[in-house]
């Protein structure tokens, strides 16, 4: 098993600490999964305690064994149960600590009341937005994940064209896509920090399931086969002559690719054929015109400007109350990772920084078309990490 | 596609509101996919407030059209923003609450502080203890999605025997048990209340990966492919006369069933043999003894106490630091619901709960054996929903 090399894990906390002496804080406590695994290599249960200055101390709950085997942490010790927990924070330098940051997106209230009453000089301060920003830019071993991940994605949808015929129901498709996911290697989940978001591991989604708006911050949802999950692939069966989208996320070693293709067992419509064709150019523009230092609210406008332009406003990123103002977004550990590409986004494309980017359109009835690709930012451009050709799939009925 | 009969929402929000009255709540605020979707039979992105006293009221952020198709609650409306939520909630009857529940549990910290603000009047209760009492006792309605999970289970351990041979990956048969739940109608998740669990929707554990101990609260976990999941299958081949236990949980309109099955192509080596009779034998022994009044740690004493006399002691539902002080567990939109059948767990069996059953034995280095079953409480005793035979499942090598 790969484990995630010590130097990243020192690079990461060096530069988080910098962060965080920078805004006048004494330390944080990270609680979450994605957080702790980040900077520490582990998700076994455990809080993790990072000072402004020194080592970091991570308190583990269960899995002790396995913390020590994939964590190259200096400081770590077992905690059982609440009030050992306060002592043992309280010994690795919480005492005194006055400003504190936590991860107030994600953690649950109960802990933040506990936390409150049990430390009642700290000031709490929210630090998901500085760690999301820092998570923002990948290192060379970050993005090799990405990249083979990707690698899977392409694998994927190459083997699923031999099971997209009429007749086929989506929810088979996506079982493929699972199946075909996990034999190579995808690690079984993809997380989603926003609150209440959930994720099947693909939407695929043909004709008017392609237009049916979900709770999910995306332009397609699609209805799911019960209100209950509210997204994904139906027991609707593939017909000749209309989109099937296809989105697909692969993990490895934590991190995601996030991929989309239209495909076809005939022919488009010819208003859908044009919309999917837009999204080829808008993709195009975007290699042409990111690099280091565009900002993203930029790069929202122009491909809006764009599909204006060829007459499909009322179609970009939704329809109706499904429409979606980003149009894409960063990827990682999670996939809703900074930054967004996004009318409302402050900030500017960097170095190494890896994007989703998805210009979909979305026709009421018809169904949803277009392409996501992730890109690495480059120092002069972008280089395009997912591999499947740019291209309407075009199937044989 | 199947929606919740309006019936069963009107009666839950009746029980529910003589909860809130009894504990002298003037009303809760929701903010949880799965309570929201409990209480008004939609997960579209909303808020659920349900006074003590009159008509909740559903406020939609998306999915507005989608919620009105959806859910039988007479007031839905629209919002936007947090400021025009404030003032609706304002409008539906917050103003002048003075206790308010919540889900402090599960609720972000960021929410619960905006919360504090914005209602500076109100005291926040949580009510999440509550909720998931009221959710131990199962419908009509809710036991048949769960008896229709139960059985694509079923025809899952059925299906997968074909492909369970030596040298085939364990990610390869979960890849394949993962096909034939969605081709089925598996909604594509399943859903764990408790933070920071994770869980994939399979564990294939062969050999010694049924030892590997994980983060999750279970008495298995395996060792995953990667530290960043840290559970379930892994690239890890099959080989004769070794245990591969088998985890398998789908969901059917939201409700979930879960079993385990062991497998083994040839013989187990005889202690595990002895101890899968053991789960077998403490089966039989629940099915005997469980009824409504029988209190939830007395099943579990008994079970431990049967181990115990068997010379089990230190392989019962788990090992080392990987042991669990459980065995069993409600099962329903969570599959962490309750009741708990723990030492510690306050409350007895009742009927029309459903009870996850999962006597389990693990040894280092040789993996994990025993049966889990989902059993509904009937007047008298309880009856088995899951349907594969109580049996080890011996494949011909």
């Amino acid at each position: 098993m790969e484990r995630v090399p010590p130097q990243e894990i020192h690079q990461r906390l060096a530069t988080f600490q910098t962060d965080l002496a920078a805004h006048g804080l004494d330390g944080v406590l990270l609680f979450q999964n994605v957080d702790i695994f980040y900077f520490s290599g582990t998700i076994q249960s455990s809080i993790l305690f990072i000072p402004t200055q020194g080592d970091p101390t991570l308190m583990v709950q269960k899995g002790f064994q396995r913390v020590k085997e994939e964590s190259p942490l200096k400081n770590i010790v077992a905690v059982n149960g609440k009030s050992h927990l306060s002592n043992t924070l309280q010994d690795f330098g919480v005492r005194g600590v006055k400003h504190l940051g936590l991860e107030l997106d994600v953690l649950p209230a109960q802990l933040y009341v506990w936390l409150a009453e049990t430390f009642p000089q700290c000031r709490f301060v929210d630090v998901s937005v500085s760690i999301r920003r820092r998570r923002m830019v990948k290192s060379a071993y970050e993005t090799d994940q990405i990249r083979k991940a990707a690698a899977i994605l392409h694998q994927g949808y190459m083997e699923i064209q031999g099971f997209i015929k009429e007749g086929v129901s989506e929810l088979e498709i996506d079982g493929r896509l699972a199946f075909i996911a996990r034999r190579e290697g995808h690690m079984g989940i993809l997380r989603m920090r926003g609150w209440n978001q959930e994720m099947t591991h693909a939407h695929v989604l043909s004709g008017d399931s392609g237009s049916v708006v979900s709770f999910l911050n995306s332009p397609h949802g699609g209805s799911g086969n019960t209100p209950a999950m509210a997204q994904g692939a139906s027991f609707r069966r593939i017909r000749k002559n209309e989109p099937v989208g296809i989105d697909y996320g692969v993990g490895i070693n934590g991190y995601l690719a996030d991929q989309f293709r239209t495909f076809v067992i005939g022919d488009l419509p010819p208003q859908l054929a044009k919309a999917h064709q837009c999204s080829r150019e808008i993709h195009d523009l975007f290699a042409q015109e990111a690099k280091p230092g565009v900002p993203c609210a930029h790069l929202y406008a122009m491909a809006k400007e764009f599909a204006s332009q060829a007459g499909l406003d009322d179609y970009f990123m939704g329809h109706g109350e499904g429409q979606v103002r980003f149009i894409g977004h960063g990827l990682g550990l999670e996939i809703d990772e900074f930054p967004l590409i996004a009318p409302n986004f402050e900030g500017a494309l960097a170095q190494n920084m890896v994007i989703a980017y998805e210009p979909k359109f979305v026709f009421p009835g018809q169904g949803v078309v277009g392409m996501e690709d992730d890109y690495l930012v480059t120092p002069t451009g972008v280089e395009r990490l997912t591999l499947t050709e740019q291209e309407l799939i075009k199937l044989k009925p």
